[in-house]
């Protein structure tokens, strides 16, 4: 699958998170323009992407909003529900336990880890706080598949290689380092600096545009 | 600049980032094939974003990292300081607003804002929580240029029009629903669940390779 762009993975996403709206207000059918609208791409695209995994929809019909969105889910992996450990139980690991993609079935929360003795035992949102320690334990006995990275910058790429060791296959790092992880682990970047930095570039008053630097 | 890629404006953020870390060690010149490798794409990639605007390094000799790193600044619109509001101080809002994008210079926190009176008038990090009411004169006064959005999702269209009124032209959507705005005002999704799914795609034992629907 290694073939398929990275953005073309994060706008299925997208296209599944529309699908699922118009199903709640009873759509049955969409059109490529129509996704394509409320994604803010081009129809072209959205075609293009969904033609890496087949023919869906017919020529002129457009696609049965059910029918793509099964077939979007089934390609995500979440025909089966994901277990969710948060690492580093501060004030975003904490929000973090709260979040309302927990409260649908395809992402539970099993665990929440720290190092911190005065958190160790708290009872946070679904879970209680276990020592870092006893993550590989836990990890094997509750199937953890996924994890949050909520822990400063220089204890990040530690936790991702605890993490690796421990079976995760997942994580989402929200520490603002790069860490690196075995072959077999995906790992993104939430990095707010980063969305902060590309709002910047579309709301400054004069745009930058040609510039000339040799090295 | 609207033929800008979104993808390469994320790109350039993440280029900065590896410039910034190159120069911190030291490093002097760095080649695109350095560039591509440390994030993940190929050199061609590098070249092709960077050709958008400009002219940059020496065929054969690179990009001198200073340079560019500054080109890259420029580009982005970090030459000066950005404004930045937090709009809804629940857990999420809080562990915002102790994030450590707001410890560097580009970014300050100025204002956290929330409907809850038990909230309001409460310090956290560097501010001290206001009325949402008051938005529209606190943004007049101390230049609020983007917001993160950290509301309820029932809450996020209304929030995103009244910070499109008091003039805030950058938003960073953490609410799980989809929100319009006009034009001038630029909204980037964080989709914690999104994430989570990108990352199942990714971990899945067994990737979904071709399927086949026809509406």
């Amino acid at each position: 699958m290694s073939a398929i762009p990275a953005a073309t993975v994060g706008r299925l996403v997208t296209y599944l998170r529309v699908l699922t709206e118009l199903e709640q207000e009873g759509v049955r059918s969409a059109s490529s323009d129509d996704l394509g609208a409320a994604t803010r791409v081009s129809a072209f695209q959205v075609r293009k992407d969904l033609a890496y995994f087949g023919r869906f929809g017919t020529r002129g019909a457009g696609y049965t909003v059910a029918t793509l969105r099964r077939e979007l889910r089934r390609i995500l992996g979440l025909t089966r529900p994901w277990h969710v450990a948060i690492v580093g139980m501060g004030r975003l690991g904490q929000a973090l336990a709260d979040y309302p993609a927990f409260d649908r079935q395809e992402f539970r929360l099993v665990a929440a880890f720290d190092v911190d003795p005065a958190v160790i035992g708290r009872r946070i949102g679904a879970v209680q706080v276990e020592s870092l320690a006893s993550l590989a334990e836990v990890a094997a006995e509750r199937a953890i598949d996924l994890a949050f990275l909520t822990v400063p910058a220089a204890a990040a790429q530690g936790a991702v290689d605890a993490l690796a060791a421990a079976g995760v296959r997942g994580i989402l790092n929200f520490a603002p380092v790069v860490v690196t992880a075995p072959e077999n682990v995906r790992v993104e970047a939430v990095d707010l600096s980063a969305g902060l930095q590309r709002l910047t570039y579309y709301v400054q008053a004069e745009p930058a545009t040609v510039g000339e630097v040799t090295g």
